[in-house]
């Protein structure tokens, strides 16, 4: 069998995670939480299983939880789906992703990526037979040149994938981006997908601009969410798909064959919890403190770091201490000094080596002040 | 946005179940059980989700249901299928069949369907740009012509789908198809996907033929499973895929970007739940009664019927009673007489209609009788 995607290995979470596993190294490298959801949220989930919501949920999503996030998107962002033909539940962020390319790419399309990339989209474009087309992003502070992405569209250009809180660099488009990116695709038949799962994690007072936001933009855009980063819930993969209703029926249409429908306790359980808005309205001071704790262990290190405007990641360099490959690094710190990291070069189509590492911080408090306290032996 | 799947309107399960659920009518359409799985299974995911088992499982699947798997693979088909490296847990067989034509499809490549086909078939093969050939299955037995099959296959067939038992007729391989299969394919590039969902459904003493218990066949086949028909959790969404090594290669290069990976809690509940083997081992005789009772209260009817050799699915031919085409007869059977069903043209290319209805037997006794006897008025 010749391999349709002959450059993917095994992703750089399973390696990095495994990796630490295998060393007992504290694992700051695939994101998840290291503590738990909410018991409530067990407990609804649980209650659900005992009263027999254990067959297919409708294939667009249980319509108490596609109402309940209409109601929360409104309330948050002030913008309305319709929760009948404009809000579709996934089986995780991920598959959202996937689904939303696949409904718009096609056999040489270009679909622009800004880089460092997430792993999954240039696979989801290549397996659709498009052309990735890489808008390149570097540190220090990784802000998006708008002339450099005018000069990229063509008239082949049929896809732009977004990730605002970004990851792996934490940045944060600003309403600026937001015009600047519906000044290009204006009057263009250029779609977008905007990978928006940490659209709660937010540091400094800042604000989330999701693309819904900018009217000219909501008409082009499948948004992608997820519960997993929101809930510390990574493990259920529960995402879900913002769109209009012309780019939802292209959106459901793939969702259909990918997976048909998501796992139904689990979408009743969110439907009742997303009521309580608290548990996402914390989430900033939350992890806020988390990072700032982590960086305050980092001021004893030779590292160098801006803080993470948002997400759970905080890219460090290393540039003025070892000029090792970062891959090298990220294996040589797990091993030896006991943290795994991502080397934040395989995010980057020609694997780019600022010498950064990516540290998750979604962890407890004493995990990350001992790991801190080990990569200040660096 | 210029729809890639201009053909796929809402699906027929969703239509027929929300005809169902408008009208008040008995849902005997979409493929679900209409009882509740097992208390016990739903303590043990309670137990995990309580243990903390929340986030990511691994791409793979969490290895202890993989080597549950295995062995109840071992025990059940005498076939080893090694954990490590040949079996992936998937969000549902829906996500197995996607990604494992994924892995194989490319535009131009010649697929073989054996229709009336399961609806998710075709898409997947087309949004991979693969050309659907149609061998075609006619009542009342559905049997397969192999000198019609090995006419269809040319230089371009790189895949074969084979379902078995078969939804919707409820038609079971024999040794001698595996056989004839293996012929056909011998010395060629070709793949097979094998959905055998309802392996542990069949009746009158039927033996289920698995692929891969075919040693030839085996080598080339990707054999998709699902908890949900087995343990009436439908709506859990945990499936796999069992294929030799380097198929399982390719396989989880497209798994890790469709979904990456499955609910966990489910997936260690399950592993604990696999290693108790009653739990599938009475599902013939528990859906034979079932199909027994329906097909009794039938016989009062004008219908005409083979029983279903295996699956939770009997179709029936009203060929006798009405010209009727039968999608209409279907819509009025649900208005007026209160049983949805499945008109079987859907699962046809051509939309062949052979005057055949499909019904699902996996629901209460009450119901089947209940249904039985309006269908009897016809
Ligand atoms: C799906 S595993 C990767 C989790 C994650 O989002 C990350 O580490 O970047
Ligand atoms: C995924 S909904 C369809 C369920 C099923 O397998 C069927 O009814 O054939």
């Amino acid at each position: 069998l010749v391999s349709k995607l002959p450059n993917v290995g095994t992703t750089i979470f399973t390696v990095m995670s495994k990796l630490a596993a295998d060393t007992g190294a504290i694992n700051l490298s695939q994101g998840f939480p290291g503590f738990d959801c909410s018991p409530e949220l067990v407990s609804l989930v649980d209650r659900y299983m005992r009263k027999g919501a254990n067959q297919y949920a409708p294939m667009a999503g249980v319509p108490a939880l596609r109402e309940a996030l209409a109601q929360k998107t409104l309330a948050h962002y002030n913008v309305g789906y319709d929760s009948e033909t404009e809000i579709t539940i996934t089986s995780g962020a991920t598959e959202a992703i996937f689904a939303a390319v696949t409904a718009v790419v096609r056999p040489g399309d270009e679909v622009l990526v800004f880089e460092p990339a997430y792993d999954s989209y240039v696979p989801a474009i290549e397996l659709n037979g498009g052309i990735p087309v890489y808008v390149t992003l570097t540190p220090p502070d990784y802000s998006v040149d708008w002339q450099a992405v005018s000069e990229k569209i063509t008239d082949k250009t049929r896809l732009i994938l977004v990730n605002t809180p970004h990851n792996p660099t934490g940045r944060v488009w600003t309403t600026d981006d937001l015009s600047q990116l519906a000044g290009l695709v204006r009057d263009k038949d250029i779609w977008i997908v905007s990978d928006e799962v940490y659209e709660y994690i937010l540091f400094d007072g800042r604000t989330h601009h999701s693309l819904m936001t900018h009217p000219e933009l909501r008409e082009r855009t499948f948004v992608v969410g997820s519960f997993g980063k929101t809930y510390h819930i990574t493990g259920w993969k529960v995402g879900y798909c913002l769109a209009p209703a012309d780019l939802t029926v292209e959106f459901r249409k793939i969702h259909q064959y990918l997976t048909f429908s998501t796992v139904t306790p689990i979408q009743y359980a969110l439907a009742d919890y997303l009521q309580q808005p608290d548990h996402y309205t914390q989430l900033p001071d939350f992890y806020q403190r988390k990072r700032d704790l982590f960086l305050a262990g980092l001021a004893q290190s030779r590292f160098q770091f801006k803080p993470a405007e948002g997400s759970f990641f905080q890219t460090v360099s290393y540039a003025t201490i070892t000029d090792e490959p970062d891959y090298d690094l990220a294996v040589r710190l797990t091993r030896e000094i006991g943290v795994a990291s991502i080397p934040v070069s395989v995010f980057y189509n020609q694997k780019n080596d600022y010498k950064i590492l990516r540290f998750c911080f979604a962890k407890e408090d004493a995990v990350l002040e001992e790991a801190a306290e080990r990569l200040s032996q660096l």
